[in-house]
């Protein structure tokens, strides 16, 4: 059901009186920034709100509920699954959470931070810093808390700290009803036992179930520490016993492991200005980075975490199976820049198709090594370039069309996702989306892989909230 | 809704046919051990349900749900909610978990093992043991999966590891309706971002949604290093920068924080044989176990971790507030046995009433300080004997009636329990239940604190889970 013209216009003026000119974008140029999603995605908005606090967004929730006005809510935009920018139609308006912006409450005794859910990630780790603290959430992008909520947002340093789940202790969110009532679920507290814990419906579910305004969240003493190194595997074989004897060693210490294929190391290398292999060779072999990190350490505490690095990598190194070829150490910062310019890179490299696969971990190296024979047999000319978080079995499995492939390109997207979800799902009881969520992109497998039970309690679940009657 | 006395005898009648005599308990004797809780609850079973598989499960689940014979889950029996038993009435059942207990299956590649509702935490880290792995969740007591599932069991070492909800991966639950359907929610994979995620609401939400039957749990490298100290600190005011200066320098490896009262000590060195105050003087003084662990490591990383811990205390001690009187370093297992002596001292010092408490974590001590002169101006004669996990922010915090009390013993308990939770909750901003969950003993404080709209959302997505169908 979509709101009539009249009905869409009215609403518009409601809004603008009610909230001020300058909370409700119409103007193409002022609704552009918001209908352009991170990648390729584009959308067109029927208008943008921009609630400027808590009370506006809950008006701006009640009014379109109550002119059945459709709208997306968008933070910081840049997830990859299309959540947070309109569809082609013009129909669907943009709920702008970015002027949600109080600064950061730090409250440096619990370990806990009160933000909005339009403060970015790097504003909340700057205003930690000061006190030695850190949400050690590390993303490429640098998306606002609304959008990491939604998404449960994991990353690079998730085999230390899992993803954004295990930060929220407490959040506030608001139904997408007529009332606009606010659930206040959780508080800054660590422990809370108290019942069913309601705050994990909104986590990971998107705006499915409601708006998530403001949040407490834990966070950690930062690291002052870190040392890494990039190492080369016999093969992929080795890639699994090199994870499980570094993280048996370094345990807690241990925060990235992560994985760089040939083809994505040598996109890197034709795509980032002055990058250079950092290993002997023509040829790109498979990379692992390799992380520890600790906070700071009395003076007593000697051994250096270089050292302990290069320790545990030399008994490794040592271990029957030679599992390492090479190994280099150097700076964190330097061994980083390489593995994101592989993200970047992989983005050069042609006409990309981005799939966010997990699995069990012993089956990462598997899935890929069945895939080097059969994805040619069945899309000749497309390359796999991938890398990922191998550590806690992700893999962003990119593959590239190259001017070899001369299959149509009517139908080409599709049945290729579909055949590749196929293997990583049905095949090798992967996931279909390991951390970048559901959106439109995911839609189709979302409906496909969850069992029709589950789907419809969901429905039954979003009903419920809708319905939810404001009660003292 | 009870059935009349012929429903129930058919009932039980039927559920020994199909499930075999074995498997339906009525007898007092047979029934007496599935009556009696793990302090002084005691309740009356209708009949007691001890299913032998899931299919079993299946059954009596749903022949009851038909009977509308109530029941209560019990896994391992020792909660301390009272959640796991019968109530006094004898009209309701016992379903006992205790025969679902498929060895665990130890997936050592991917850090994740498959286990079923009745095996105790005991069994799992055995079974890991020899693959260097655990679950590290330490609790006194030794649960079933089932149980920890159900109450989101935290521990001592939470504040390195975090709670239950923070190792399942994915769990399998019937659903208590007459189809008594199956939900398979997650699964071994540690990242899975594919839409909301519904297992988290059997999580920590006792059986009321659903029954656990199984799940895949996370596990950890195994430490095999660990260094722990006990602390005297100055007084109530430095153990939170003493928590906070131990956090900031050992970061990860920091295992424990564990907080003993002095009453709490004494009542140990009064009631456990052959304890002695591990500090000079005759009076306790307020305690402190601190413990560091980490894995195995090599030889190369030549720093002992007991050195570390001395080396981090003696900076520590050096700081200008001058936050410790004493520091006593040895063996981790005197420690902690000093610790677990404290839990078990404090049950014998007198007339018993506990509370697990969690704040936030500068509010432990402040709110200890405060009861410190508010409790005895209310109840004269009434003894605090608290202990805790104050990293976390828990604290048990155990009163004990001594015979220096002359308030009338009528209404005292509920007098007594509604005066803490108001100082704890609305005046502090506590919680009621830091790690114990909600049965009949914080029913009460549930209904009270508990938002009306939050508990008439749960009973409607109880009612949506009642009515789910199943569909292919």
């Amino acid at each position: 059901m979509l709101p009539d013209p009249d009905t869409r216009e009215k609403l518009v003026e409601t809004l603008r009186v009610v909230l001020g000119d300058d909370s409700v974008l119409v103007d193409p140029t002022d609704r552009a920034p918001y209908e352009q999603g991170a990648r390729q995605d584009h959308g067109r908005a029927a208008f943008v709100m921009r609630p400027k606090d808590n009370a506006a967004l809950r008006t701006c929730v009640s009014l379109c509920a109550q002119a059945a006005q459709q709208f997306v809510v968008q933070s910081g935009n840049t997830g990859l699954v299309g959540a947070s920018i309109p569809n082609q139609t013009g129909d669907v308006a943009v709920l702008s959470l970015d002027r949600l912006r109080e600064p950061p409450q730090i409250d440096v005794e619990n370990n806990s931070v009160t933000v909005s859910a339009g403060t970015r990630l790097s504003e909340i780790n700057q205003a930690l810093a000061p006190h030695g603290l850190t949400l050690p959430i590390d993303l490429g992008a640098d998306p606002m808390v609304g959008g990491m909520i939604g998404a449960n947002t994991g990353g690079a340093r998730f085999i230390q700290h899992r993803d954004m789940r295990n930060f929220v202790l407490g959040l506030d969110v608001v139904l997408k009803n007529p009332g606009a009532q606010v659930l206040s679920l959780g508080s800054a507290l660590h422990k809370n036992n108290t019942g069913p814990d309601l705050k994990h419906l909104f986590i990971g579910s998107g705006d499915r179930f409601g708006i998530v305004t403001s949040a407490n969240l834990r966070v950690v003493a930062a690291p002052q520490q870190r040392a890494a190194a990039l190492l080369v595997p016999r093969d992929e074989d080795a890639v699994l016993p090199l994870l499980l004897a570094y993280e048996r060693r370094a345990g807690p210490l241990l925060s990235a492991f992560e994985f760089m294929s040939p083809n994505a190391m040598q996109a890197a290398l034709d795509h980032v200005p002055g990058l250079q292999n950092p290993f002997s060779g023509d040829t790109p072999q498979i990379v692992l980075l390799v992380e520890l990190s600790r906070p700071n350490v009395p003076a007593d505490w000697e051994t250096d975490l270089d050292d302990i690095l290069q320790a545990v990598t030399a008994e490794i190194w040592e271990t029957d199976d030679e599992p390492l070829l090479d190994a280099l150490f150097g700076k964190p910062e330097k061994m980083w820049h390489i593995r994101h310019a592989v993200s970047e890179g992989v983005k050069h490299a042609g006409e990309l198709f981005a799939f966010d696969l997990a699995f069990r971990r012993q089956d990462v190296m598997a899935f890929r090594k069945d895939m080097l024979t059969a994805l040619p047999a069945q899309f000749p000319g497309v390359m796999i370039c991938d890398f990922g978080h191998v550590g806690d079995g992700g893999l962003h499995f990119n593959l590239v069309r190259t001017d070899a492939c001369t299959l149509p390109r009517d139908g080409f997207e599709t049945t290729l996702r579909d055949w590749v979800m196929q293997q990583a799902v049905d095949r090798f009881g992967g996931s279909f989306s390991a951390e970048h969520g559901i959106g439109p992109k995911n839609q189709r497998y979302f409906d496909q892989y969850t069992p029709r039970m589950v789907r419809n309690l969901l429905i039954e679940i979003e009903e419920t909230l809708y319905d939810a009657k404001e009660c003292k």
